[in-house]
C-alpha cells in the first residue's frame, strides 16, 4: 500500500490555452492545494502570454459564459524546473492556432520533466507532438473520434477512467481528472495523503483505473 | 421528471474573497459553462475590487500555492439583475477582514435573488448574514463546528450532501457543490439537460442530497 517515492515531486505546471476546460484544470489543481497544506508545493501557470486566459474559446457552438484565470509564465519563459506538467482540454483544443504556442513548450519541456499527465482532450493535444506514439493513452468519451484522429500511432485505450504509459498519465473526460490526480497523489505521497485530501474535499474517488462509466457514450 | 420551471435563470453570479476553494467555484461553474452552450447565460464574478482573486489565503495552516481569476464586478458596483448567486467556501472564510465586503454584498442583494446557492463554509459566511436563521441548511464536515457556529439560529442539517430550504441552497463540502447545482439545474433546466452535461463531463453524480458519505468525519 505504501509504495509512494521517498522524493515526491514537488514542481508542478498547468498549460492554459484559450478555451481551456476549467474542471479539467480546477479538479486537479484543487487536489494539489489541499495537498500543499501539509508539504511546501510549487504551482506555475503557463500560457502563450500573461494576459488571464479565459475558458470561453471564441469558436461557434461552444459556451457563451467563461471566467479568466491569470497566468504565472509564458510559454517562451517558463520555469525550467517544473517536475510534474499537466495538460489540459476543453473545446479550445480544436482551435489549432492557439493552441500552437502551447503544443510546442509541452514538446520542449517534456525530457526535463518527471511526469507528463493529460486531462480530456489534452490527450489530442499532446498526440500532436508525437510524444505519444507508442504510448497507450485515453480521452474523452465525446470527443473520441476527434481526440484519437490527432494520433494516429497512439495505442488509444477506450475503456479506462485514466491510462499509465511509462511516466505519461493520461485521463478521460473532466472529472476524470480528479480521478488520476488523486491516484497519482497516492503514488508520489502516499495513499494515506489522498485518502485524507480526498474526505476534507467530501470527493468519493473512482480508484480502478480500469472502471469507465462513460465508455458507452463514444462520440 | 420534467418538473422544471417554464423560466429558468439564466443571469448568475459567483462572489469571491482571497482563500476561496477553487472546486468550491469551478465545480458548479463548469456545469454552468457547457449548460451555456444550449442555453445562453451570463455569469459575473464579483469580488472587493476587480484585481485577480487568489484561492490563496494568507492565513497559517493553509495552502502554499494558489491560482488567481478576474473578477467581472466589484461588490460596490455589482450587476443588478443576478437571479442566481453562488457563495463559495475555503479556507478564506475564517478571514474576517477581508470577506466582510462579500457578506455586506450578499446581504443586501438576497432580496432580489431568486436562489441564493451556497458551498461548504460559504454557509458559514451566509449565516453571518442572519439571512439563514429558521432555515435548515449544511456546511463543510471537517469545519463543522466552526462553520456552525456562524450561525446559531440556523437549523443545520448534519447529514446531508446539499440541502433546499425556500430559495437558498446549501452544499456540503467542496465537491458537494457539483452534486448541488446538476439537481439544481435539473430542478430548473429538466432532468434531460443535467445528465446530458454530466455525460459531457463523465461526472459520476450523487442525486441523493440525503446520501453523505462524509457526515461521519465531522470535526
Amino acid at each position: 500500500m505504501s509504495s509512494h517515492r521517498s522524493n515526491p515531486p514537488t514542481k508542478y505546471g498547468i498549460v492554459l490555452f484559450p478555451g481551456f476546460q476549467a474542471l479539467d484544470v480546477f479538479g486537479p489543481a484543487d487536489v494539489l492545494n489541499i495537498l500543499s497544506k501539509k508539504t511546501p508545493l510549487e504551482l506555475s501557470i503557463i500560457a502563450e502570454t500573461l494576459d488571464p486566459v479565459s475558458t470561453r474559446a471564441n469558436l461557434p457552438g461552444t459556451a457563451t459564459i467563461g471566467q479568466r484565470v491569470v497566468p504565472t509564465h509564458t510559454c517562451e519563459n517558463p520555469p525550467t524546473d517544473i517536475e510534474v506538467l499537466l495538460v489540459p482540454g476543453g473545446t479550445g483544443t480544436r482551435d489549432s492556432e492557439r493552441t500552437q504556442p502551447v503544443i510546442d513548450y509541452v514538446q520542449k519541456a517534456y525530457p526535463a520533466l518527471r511526469y507528463l499527465l493529460t486531462v480530456c482532450t489534452g490527450s489530442a493535444l499532446v498526440a500532436k507532438t508525437g510524444l505519444l506514439d507508442g504510448h497507450e493513452a485515453t480521452s474523452n468519451k465525446r470527443s473520441w473520434s476527434w481526440a484519437t484522429s490527432q494520433g494516429p500511432k497512439v495505442n488509444w485505450i477506450h475503456e479506462a477512467r485514466w491510462v499509465t504509459s511509462g511516466n505519461i498519465w493520461t485521463s478521460s473526460g473532466i472529472s476524470a481528472g480528479i480521478d488520476m490526480m488523486y491516484a497519482f497523489v497516492a503514488s508520489q505521497f502516499g495513499e494515506d495523503i489522498a485518502s485524507d485530501i480526498a474526505i476534507q474535499s467530501e470527493y468519493v474517488r473512482n480508484t480502478d483505473p480500469k472502471r469507465d462509466d462513460f465508455a458507452q457514450y463514444s462520440g
